[in-house]
């Protein structure tokens, strides 16, 4: 019983006190670099906005918000289960963690006691980021057809599939950390398992309706400026999630960190001049942009693993290396059926293995930090050791990726259909789980075709198209009826008087005396009971002919009172106020 | 007089040399502590850029470009003031601040001598991005009614409801500070400042027109997407706004900053957890998004305060309580009457009370900084005194943010009034203030509807909708009547020339010889006087029945320029032109 | 021959072990400087994003994603080049630089045991986001005409023109620096260079089609929000530009790069105040977003050469006039017919050139940093000796800038024509380079309008619309064709059986006996050949006349599937599935 409890002990308490585990390599630093951890952590959850606006960008206007707001939900969830279990699993530091898994600082947190409480925040916060991205890259593969209970679902438990395998290769007790795997900022952790994920997910989800009916050309984008911009905030997310790895800036790491931020830069030079050079030859002088921005993210994706292991020109090859796997890679997938609408397969998998087994062929070895245990790539003269680890690593993370996938997206479906019903995917997501309604892109054509089905569609048909505002059309309808009405009246006027030629349109006169019916919309400053000026907004219309009221009153809200009566009613005018009509 | 010489001089001179002020606690830091601080305030300043996208996001299309323009004049104005005399009312160090108003630094400044000027810059940077914040809450309630001139003036003079609060919580001269207050980061001096501003103007403003016709419902979003960007931007600010308030890095203080951003991160995913499941319970398994937003933000506000004094599961609850106050406030204040297009009230307002006090409840004293006075919350046997101070805290933040903001609102509407005139609104501030006309969004309509009400609005009606190029249309319209009228001419002689059939559709022939009339587009490149290449563009429409020249050029700039000629004109063609019809 | 081999290896070779070279006054720095410099690169690469967004938010809407790819190709191209030759012609350290040239460090790059590889890298990352922008200020000026193949040309050839100069001033060989030339952070190499350039190019490549047609006044903002967007990024971008711009912390410097970034801010303000004010009087009371968004950011450019060396009253007046010369060039260069449609002449050239004399006038010495070489400017005492060499300074960058630019445009114009196709111009980049098609803005029209003109439109005319997905409204139609067929069929039994009377809207039975036809969709789970779920769709239309199957299948993908049968099938349903009607 008494080993039970020092067994929940060892699991949720952080390590103080516990004389059997020493400071764990990983929080063995200081001021500097913490500070310099937490700068790049905070850049880093940039690197979601990132992934948010170019998922968002690339699917169609009808699920674009409903993208952004998984990412959001990516982040709270998966921040959650991070929490609860995934740091544990990862980097857990008690006593019954093996090669396999992390386990312990479940429920991560410290004590204010706590030696290594700013080692432990600094290095949970930077990982929890990392832990994100992994999900959110799956995200954007079973976009626009995945139920979105489903992926809330999926987004929490996801953590599982990430953090395990990073556990394997930056954990010390990780099997592939000892056997000297080396990946700096996640080629093979975040996003080879991301792009394994995505692509296992992408095939079992199948793919959207429609998407093959014309050929396997890739969809248009729904809002390529959103894209655009997703790609802007990747790049510089990617140079803090890069140079960040480094784990802090004292003694040679801050030179480290500065030659994988300018390798990073360099690597998306030679991927994003492939991808140009390539889009334009494919296309006929065109260049596309789904090309553009997966040929600089896959190249981005190649030299995260040795970011700074390599020299400029090598950062160039790595690059266009895998913007090329990328580019040759995604109209692959199509061909095969797998419908990725955002390409994370060929970007995240595809160039994740070339920048894991990159680190075996170029890497350094940057003397004063031992990231690379004293070995060098192939190319280096380092011998087939690293290649082959590496290549070990490659493997082990995509399998992994594919069959946790697999099994929790097969679990998940069990509980909530991952699958989107037909009728919503039609529709989207935004109306239909957010009740979002875009207006111009077909959403009432689908409305009306699919109103025949017997499906209840009357929340969504209700729904107000967003950008306008349906209580000031409900005023300009108003305004409108009354100088309708006004307008008739004058007609009627203009014919029981033949002096007086009928007018072609309203016309307004300014003569108080000589009008005979008058629109007038006045701006009625009334104190409220607690002192303030509440300004409500009174519109009258009134002729001879009738008294009878037609106003709306909606609660404590004035709206236009519409109201009629025999005479010209001049009421009382703030001095701040304005007639439109008198 | 001497004596009024060195008042004036103790209020504007920084106090070098004045031997009777010592060096202030705030400004006891170094070189790592002001990068740290600096970084911390140049990423804060994207939290304006957050503000406005969610706000720009929340209201109707019609206004959107309006609320951005407001953010930045925020920035501006209020960072005018802020130099001119809110730093000095909120941190100023002269003999003459007193427990209510800091005076001194006025039009804030530092001689190259001052050996605090890094400090003093420093936290004035940071202080600035502060004093922005509290003015863009309020920003956000008065949207879509409230006149641009009056909010230009609001945002200059809101800096005093900010800045002089702000000094009893920071200041050393502050009573609060004083007695013992805790705030770390601002839920009270910047949220439930700026929460009470928002309630009080909202109030006073009234509803926008036609906002409680159909009920209370939320108006639909103008543009969800930046919303959704808006929330994400606000997200990583945050954590600069929360970390960057230990004021450094040197000794433990990173240590705490590391904590303050993972327990930032905590009550986000609590109160976003809190919100997602609240929504889908709600709405039959929507996630409505305004929910998700203001959610996640109203418990980043609830753990500003004490962000770096919880735990990891407190933080947690104190988010879940604030996003709970909040979801359930915004319908309440809707109910009121209380119109708040962006929930500011709520966000910043409610969920800034609970933020106050729950670091009566929670907070740890973390030792090394004597952050708390080595006080405790209630839950950790620190007794009823923080509590009770924090209570009396919000009571006078509360107090002050809506008395001073009706008295300001009151005495700007005697010089500009604060509402807009009902057509202006019903228009759009984008079209009436900024003569930006958006499309698809029942301008046209509007415009329509209240052309009767004599107003002038020339103006509007000839604005020219943004995203055309209404000199490319006439261009268009140019081509189009050019190739009318090849069309009218072939079909002249087809029926004249009874050999030929008449074609169904105009038809360009190859043949110079054959050509009956043809229509030219001549690229020439002309060398201007000062030697560079102007490429005129130049189209001649020719055919044999007349002369008349049908041409349009304005000023330097070459347009089409249609002519009509006998023959076939083969005029000279630069190497690289080309011609669309030969 | 051995000095050829020495030549080549003395440019190539970083100068570790050469030890005529000493180590550089600007490598002269360490951990926590190195640090800083980097994380305010990692925030400088927001700048291009800035920019991106502001010149695709200011050029209309055919045009939107042209300006951001451009953007983003002047990352790509423009970092190839500075790596090849860029950072050599600017700071290049061999024996064979001169005054007018660094020469060295081509291809740059460091070995591991370089010791000054840290210093290097991020000197060159730093500098590397400063060639970017003055490539993409160029870019803005020449939008929405140029040709995008020459516009890469230009974007990887223009760093010529920005590295040269920028030597003169920063590099230890430049004759402007060894006069004693003072420009912090680049109001003149990056600003004044990139702003002669654009003046230089407008200029050359002419006005666009109709520019001035109606006057000359500015044509409406295509997406005004994003423009904005981009002034909020740039601001945050541009802190980090001038603060990082100390090249440090240590020492004093961590105190200038405060005063750098409070200066930077107060510039702005004085530079806004101006232009709210400015553009209200000039617009009758409305606040036009162009002279707001310039006139802030030509403040911003103002103050950037000599950010750290002013007081804040200073800043603030130079702001001001850098955002008067600006406004008022602004229309000037209009109505010259240099038509800029993002005002980058006005913003960087004109307020760059009053940018490099404030320091002549302006400037502080700060003491403990030699950055004017002890030198003050002509209102602080330090006589004209600064101002002369200030106007020296605008007065070679200016020539060069406008000179090389003709130079290079001219070259690029003999190999692929600088200005597009009228026929492109008219229909929009996104389309003719991109084929990315917008909605709702006239491109039908204009296609339409071009059709007689025997281009090869083909392509254009079928590109699909962004924002919806053509493979949903091929279902949507065939749920429309299958619905219609119903109908029909009921219509006729209707007739047939004489006691039922006619419905009047299609009416789907319950009961699957009474049921004449039945329209069915669905949901059918099939396990692939490699285990995974398929979710395909099915849809069945059955009645009694006829049994042609009318499908379609493509590839591996599952569409709806229309047959007609004479019984109704009631085939096997997966438990998660449903029928739509039954």
């Amino acid at each position: 019983m008494a080993s039970i409890v020092t067994i929940v002990d060892n699991l949720f308490q952080n390590t103080t006190g516990n004389s059997t585990i020493s400071v764990p390599k990983l929080y063995d630093f200081g001021e500097n670099d913490g500070s310099f951890i937490m700068i790049c952590a905070f850049l880093l959850v940039t690197l979601q906005t990132g992934f948010a606006l170019l998922e968002s960008g690339c699917v169609s206007e009808k699920n674009e918000v409903d993208m952004m707001l998984r990412n959001v939900v990516d982040i709270v969830l998966g921040g959650v289960s991070f929490w609860l279990f995934g740091f544990a699993f990862m980097l857990g530091r008690s006593l019954y963690r093996n090669p396999f898994i992390g386990l312990g600082d479940f429920l991560t947190d410290a004590s204010v006691n706590d030696p290594l409480m700013g080692q432990l925040m600094a290095v949970y916060l930077f990982q929890m980021t990392f832990s994100a991205s992994a999900t959110t890259i799956v995200g954007g593969a079973i976009a626009e057809r995945c139920n979105f209970k489903a992926y809330c679902l999926f987004s929490f438990l996801n953590t599982i599939v990430y953090c395990i395998p990073a556990g394997w290769v930056w954990g010390e007790h990780g099997f592939l950390s000892n056997l000297g795997v080396v990946d700096i900022a996640g080629s093979g952790p975040v996003h080879l398992i991301g792009g394994s994920s995505a692509f296992a997910s992408a095939m079992m989800l199948g793919p959207r309706l429609g998407r093959y009916a014309k050929g396997t050309d890739p969809l248009p984008l729904g809002n390529p400026v959103n894209a655009c911009m997703g790609l802007f905030v990747l790049w510089w997310g990617w140079l803090a999630f890069n140079s960040g790895s480094t784990y802090g800036v004292s003694g040679a790491k801050w030179i480290y960190a500065a030659r994988a931020a300018v390798m990073t830069m360099m690597g998306s030079f030679g991927g994003g001049t492939f991808s140009i050079i390539y889009s334009m030859v494919r296309n006929e002088g065109r260049l596309d942009i789904v090309d553009l921005i997966n040929g600089i993210l896959a190249s981005l994706v190649s030299v995260t693993a040795g970011c700074f292991l390599y020299h400029a020109w090598e950062a160039i090859i790595i690059g266009v290396i895998g913007s090329a796997l990328c580019c040759f890679s995604m109209p692959l997938f199509d061909r095969m059926g797998v419908d990725d609408p955002v390409g994370a397969s060929a970007v995240h998998g595809v160039a994740g293995i070339w920048g894991v087994l990159a680190v075996g062929l170029f890497a350094d070895n940057p003397i004063p930090l031992d990231t690379t245990s004293g070995r060098s790539g192939l190319f280096k003269g380092g011998g087939w050791y690293l290649l082959g680890v590496q290549s070990l690593s490659a493997l082990c993370l995509i399998c992994w990726g594919i069959c946790v996938t697999l099994a929790l997206l097969w679990i998940i479906n069990k509980i909530v259909p991952i699958r989107m019903d037909p009728n919503e995917e039609l529709l989207g997501a935004d109306l239909m789980e957010h009740r979002i309604r875009h207006s111009q892109i077909g959403i009432s054509r689908a409305l009306s075709a699919l109103a025949p089905l017997k499906i209840d569609l009357d929340d969504a048909i209700n729904a107000p198209p967003i950008g306008r505002n349906p209580g000031h059309e409900q005023c300009i309808d108003e305004v409108r009826a009354a100088s309708q009405k006004l307008y008739e009246w004058r007609s009627f006027m203009d014919k029981m008087s033949p002096q007086k030629k009928a007018n072609d349109q309203p016309k307004v006169t300014d003569n108080p005396g000589l009008s005979k019916g008058s629109f007038k919309l006045r701006n009625i400053n009334r104190k409220n009971k607690n002192g303030t000026d509440n300004h409500g907004y009174e519109g009258k219309y009134s002729h001879g002919t009738s008294g009878a009221e037609n106003g709306l009153r909606a609660g404590g809200n004035h709206l236009f009172t519409v109201t009629k009566s025999g005479e010209n009613s001049h009421g009382e005018r703030h001095d701040q106020n304005f007639a439109w009509i008198d």
